[in-house]
Order: C-alpha cells, then sequence, then structure tokens
C-alpha cells in the first residue's frame, strides 16, 4: 500500500464522525477532469485524478462509494479506498441518482464555499449538472456547503500527517541553513532564490506554492513586499533581507520567513530601528500566540496581534497573522484573520486541538527594507507547540 | 519578457475579435486561492497565481482589468498583461461592481460550463460571492457561460503554441526511441515507467498528466486497460505491450500511444489476429482523419471511425475518438466524441483550422492484450497534418 493511499484511508476513517457531528447524512466530491480542476478534497478522500464525471460519496454510516468512468475504475481501484465502485459508460446521472435515491439522505454536503477555497472544489458547471440531475426529486432541496464538514477534515491533523509537516519543515530549515552561509552583500535576489531551486531539486522536494515565487526574496525598501518573484535587485550594506519559503514534500508543505540584516561599515548590530522593529512584530506574534488554544475563535488569535503591533506604533497588517498548513500551503478552514469581507466566515471558526497554524507577520522599516516573520506551529490540549524553531534573532551579515 | 507572459499576451490579443464573435461585451475570470482551485483559463490570460479574490475583466472594446488583492498586485505586475490593476484590501466587492457598471456590458460571460472542463474553472463558493455582489443590478441577469469564447480561445493556437506542441511531441518521441531499445521479456511494467521517468527527470521536463500514470504501461492480456499505473505484471513472448504517455514542456503537452509485440518461439511477425486487429484500429483511425477538417462538428469524425472499427467486428470504443491538445494534454472544447450525455456539447462543437487533436483508437485482441493507438495532429485549411511520426508498424521485440 502507498502512502497515499494509507492517508486517505485515514482521512476516511475520521469521516463519518466528522459528518455526525455537523448533521449531515452524505457528503457527496462530485468532479471532471481534475488535471484541469481539481477539487482540494480529491488529495484527502481519493487518492487519485479522474477524467470523467464522477462521484464519491461518503454517509455518516459509513458507505464509501465511487461511481466513476470505465477508464477511471482502474485507478481509484488501485487505491483501495472505495469498497464500493460502481462503472458507467455514457452518463454518470442514472446511476448516481438512482444510489442518492437508495441511501435517501436529509442532507447532502457538496464542496461549495463563498469563505473557504479549500472547501470549494465544485465547479458551477457540475453544480448545475447535478441540480439537473436532482430536478423533481426531494434531494434537490437538500444540498448543503461541506464548508464545515471540510474544515473539520483538513484541519484535523492525524499524528502521521503531522509527522509528515514537521518533515517538511525540517527539509526547509535546513536549506535556510545552507542558503545563510551564502548570504552576502551583492547579491542578486534572483542568485538568492537559484540557491533554494537547486537545493529543492537536489532533495527531490516539491513547492509549497508557485516555484516561480518561491522563495520570495526581498532586499531592501525598494519594492513592494507581495506574491511576486525575485528580481534584480542586490544584497547591500544597511539593509534587511527577507525570504518567504516553504516545501512540499510526500503530499505536506511547510511555511517560513526567514530574515537577514546585513551589518553597515562601524556596525556590529542592526540599528535601532531595526532592533525596535524587529522586537514589536515577535511581540505581537507572541500576543497571538498566546491566546492561541482551542476553543478561541480565528479573530481573537489575529486581533490579539494586530492591538499589540498598532500599539507599537506600526502599520496595521493587511493581512491575517495565520493560515492553516497541510496538504497545502493554504489549507483552509479556519483563520487567524480580521472579520474582513473577503475571509468570509472563516475567522469565526474555531481553534481545535490539532490544527496547524502559521504565525506570519510584519512591518516596513523605512529605509531597511521589510521584516516578515512566520513560523508554523501545533495546536494542543492547552495552548501550541512550535513546530518550527522560532527565529528569535536577526541573522547579521559582514 | 519571459515565455509565459509572451503565450499570456499572445491569447489576450485574440481576445477582443472572439468576445465580438460570440456576442459577449465583457468576459469575467474570479478566481480565489489558485493553488487550490486553479482556473484552467488563468494560465491563459493571467500567467500567474492568485490568492485573494481576484477577477480579470476583458471587454470585446479591447480593454484589460485586473481587480486584485494588495499582496497579489506585485505579481500581476510582473506578467505586465494588464494596463489597469486596482488593488483592494478588505473587500474586492465594492470595486468589482463599480467597474461592471462603468463597463456596462449587456452580456458577461463566466467560466462555466457543464460540458467543458477546460471553460469550467469558476467554483460555486465563487458563483455565489458574484451572485451576491450583482445582486439589484441589472447585472445579475446578464449572466452567461464562457464555454464558446473558452473553447475558441483555447483551440486557435497560434503558430508559437504549435511551435511548443510540436517540441513537446519531439521529446516524447527521442524517449519512446530511448525506452525501445530497453525492451525484452521479463520486465515490470513498473520497471519500463521508471525509465521513462528517469528520461523526463534527466531532461527536465513534466508529465502531460499525473506522474504515476504516465505512462500508463499494459502488458497482456490480465489487465483492465484504463487511467491507471503501471504493475508488477511482466512482459513475456506471445502478448503485446501497450503505453501511453506525453510530457510537459513549456507549458504545452503530447499524448502518444506506442506498442509492441513480443514474438514468441518461432514467431517471425506477429500472429494474425495481432495484425488483424493493428490493421482495423488504423483503419478505422485513418477513416476519422478522412473526415477531420475546418467546419465538421466533432461527433462526425468519431462516427466515421467508430463505423470501420465496428464494421471490422471489434468492440465498440468505450472513449472519445480524439481531444484537443494544448496547455492541457485533455485542452477542452470541440470534442471527436459520440454524443453520449457524459461529453454534452462538446461534440457539436466545429472543428477548426489551427486545431490540435489525438487520434487515439483500440482493440482488446484476446490472449494477447490490448492494442491502443493514438497520434497528435494539426488542422489546416483543407485536411490535417500530423504532428507526430505515425507508428504504421507495431514494434517488434526478439
Amino acid at each position: 500500500m502507498t502512502d497515499a493511499s494509507t492517508l486517505v484511508r485515514e482521512k476516511l476513517d475520521q469521516v463519518p464522525a466528522i459528518l455526525d457531528e455537523h448533521g449531515v447524512d452524505l457528503w457527496l466530491t462530485f468532479v471532471h477532469e481534475t488535471m484541469l480542476t481539481p477539487d482540494p478534497c480529491l488529495d484527502l478522500v481519493v487518492g487519485t485524478s479522474c477524467t470523467w464525471q464522477s462521484a464519491f460519496l461518503l454517509s455518516r454510516s459509513g458507505e464509501r462509494i465511487a461511481i466513476v468512468g470505465r477508464f477511471d475504475a482502474p485507478g481509484v481501484e488501485q487505491v483501495g479506498a472505495y469498497p464500493e465502485i460502481v462503472m458507467y459508460d455514457e452518463s454518470v446521472r442514472p446511476v448516481l441518482k438512482e444510489t442518492i435515491e437508495r441511501l435517501d439522505p436529509d442532507t447532502i454536503a457538496l464542496n461549495y464555499s463563498a469563505s473557504d477555497p479549500a472547501a470549494d472544489g465544485l465547479t458551477h458547471g457540475l453544480w448545475l449538472v447535478l441540480r439537473e440531475t436532482l430536478e423533481g426529486t426531494p434531494y434537490a432541496d437538500r444540498l448543503v456547503s461541506s464548508g464545515q464538514v471540510v474544515g473539520s477534515l483538513r484541519g484535523r491533523k492525524s499524528s502521521f500527517e503531522i509527522e509528515r509537516i514537521r518533515a517538511a519543515i525540517g527539509e526547509t530549515e535546513e536549506i535556510f541553513a545552507l542558503v545563510r552561509e551564502q548570504i552576502g552583500p551583492g547579491r542578486k535576489e534572483t542568485e538568492i532564490a537559484a540557491v533554494f531551486h537547486d537545493e529543492v531539486s537536489r532533495r527531490g522536494l516539491g513547492y509549497a506554492w508557485e516555484a516561480g515565487q518561491c522563495p520570495a526574496v526581498d532586499t531592501g525598501p525598494e519594492k513592494e513586499v507581495g506574491h511576486t518573484g525575485p528580481t534584480e535587485l542586490q544584497t547591500r550594506p544597511g539593509v534587511l533581507l527577507h525570504t518567504d519559503f516553504g516545501v512540499l514534500k510526500d503530499g505536506y508543505c511547510s511555511d517560513l520567513q526567514r530574515m537577514w540584516y546585513l551589518l553597515d561599515e562601524g556596525e556590529s548590530e542592526p540599528p535601532g530601528d531595526v532592533i525596535a522593529a524587529w522586537d514589536a512584530v515577535w511581540a505581537s506574534m507572541d500576543a497571538g500566540a498566546a491566546v492561541l488554544r482551542p476553543g478561541v475563535q480565528g479573530h481573537a488569535v489575529d486581533a490579539a496581534a494586530r492591538a499589540s503591533l498598532v500599539a507599537a506604533g506600526y502599520d496595521e497588517p493587511m493581512h491575517a497573522l495565520g493560515h492553516q498548513l497541510g496538504r497545502a500551503a493554504h489549507d483552509g478552514g479556519t483563520l487567524l484573520a480580521p472579520l474582513w469581507d473577503r475571509y468570509g466566515d472563516s475567522p469565526r471558526g474555531l481553534v481545535e486541538e490539532g490544527h496547524v497554524y502559521t504565525l506570519e507577520y510584519g512591518a516596513q522599516v523605512p529605509g531597511r527594507g521589510y521584516i516578515g516573520l512566520e513560523e508554523d506551529v501545533l495546536v494542543t490540549a492547552d495552548g501550541l507547540e512550535w513546530l518550527s524553531a522560532p527565529q528569535r534573532e536577526l541573522w547579521l551579515v559582514g
């Protein structure tokens, strides 16, 4: 049995209790051509790609039924997670309708969510197919969002998953240590990124996000920090160097930011403005960490950190304090974020034991660049465990 | 300028005429967290990933407007394809609504389609966000599918795109030639797949589909052929070896099937049943190729091939004769497929000059295995050009 199918079986074992908890009778994942439009739930509960319209039905009472096209069936059989595989040739609709009628659910959860992209894998085209398939049956009016189900299932990491995340973080920290030795003045952002890329290739790893922006490398104050690639800007004395990097190892991600300061002539430590910002960003992250525990809402964690940083005189960060981490770098579910419209309901979600979050905040230091910190933490029964070794001191060069 | 942004600009230049042709005033691509839920149109008209809710508006009169979150803006700027980039922090909705009101379109095409997965990138969650955003405006009732727009844009390959596809096919044929030298009796399917994988890594290529099923390797008659990975089954004299393989090179795919027959003791050529099936499959592919030209409907091409194979006494293939090929192995739009429900309207689409298709059919030979042929062709003004060098003879071993 491959690791992929072990992981799928482990997550599938969690499903019935989670459906029961959220009052859902049937959870339906409905996909087509998943190389083009991959539902993020496929990695969790299917473990292979599908070409034709394919339906995966998981019931509160533990049934697992796959309805797939003839040529997709062997791949689904190979994973071995679905005891009942129904094969079709010309149309998925009749057998899908029959199967739903047989299970007779009061609620059918589908993968759509305005708040949580990780629970929003159902395309609108397939939603129309489903509506038409169920038209005239009572089930057409029993469709609900699987947002909470997916949030619980992705969020509650098994010990096997946590070990995977630890391993990804371990590789990332080793790569940072290698890069650290090579930082000096006059290095282009693109050259620094190439050191990361070579090491990722050598280790046979993947990237936690788009390789062109992984790592992000930002040197000095000239650049707008964001989701962008490295440029020809060069490191120089008296400025900061910021990096944001994560790997994908055995299906799980890391996501860390690390910081350098290049000492100027005559300096033996960073200047006061840099130290003050560093301390303020860390104080705000610690303020968030102090309230991160099971049962709190995500926005309360962000609010503690945000208040701390703003009280210290820095701009309010225009992003969340943290997101969940797992199969994806942005793993969905509860967010440690302010109650802004674009986050939808995600910041109202509860923090639970077994969730893995990033904690990431930052501040601009005029004339020096951007200080961005990011660590990865596991929520425990009464607080958190740092999965990464926190960078409590700036890395100094020169 | 990178090749990626060259390609995006080239496709964007095609957009206004295509919108005009299909009577669409505004085409809106609306996405979030595209690492989780990538709209296949992003590669064509955006060229980077997005984290926050992001809207890309292309108008019939040539306007190109991106509405993106603060941290996504630098990445979109870096591609350089959108002259107007509007940045937001807390909510995309007010500025999206204002922008649509300013453009005042009679029709707004969105990326949903029940028939064409390549035009079905809009998630149902984001469709709900859009509906709510436009509620109370006349635009809420002007939403249509972008299926035909996307079909035309993806389908009509530029000369630059065709060169990319040729290059991917060239690599694939070189790899098949290398593998060909290594085929003998007693090779496991997994070992044969490993030869392909090593060569893909050595050349720095990607896979046209999931690596675990690319190549598909099927030896002998024991296995159900489909989208599945290689097994421990071994090649042996007197049986067929079937492979289905494609690479991703510089953003474009190839997709070819190649066949071996392992001569049995005393044989100097394949037995009669194998030769008959080979000839029948080729005759059916040629029957399809003979009617493939601009202006015919996809199902007519499939029907010609299907009738030929069935008339020769073989089972009707339970799949399409061909799909388009480009950025994706299954590139959407018009399909050379029967009028089965699961294909929706795609087989009714017209074949156009500049389309690139696979032609792929197959037959079981009892006791020997599966004969599957697949070539890649370009539709020209009056017929087709073979982009791959057709395998007109079985490759014999022993």
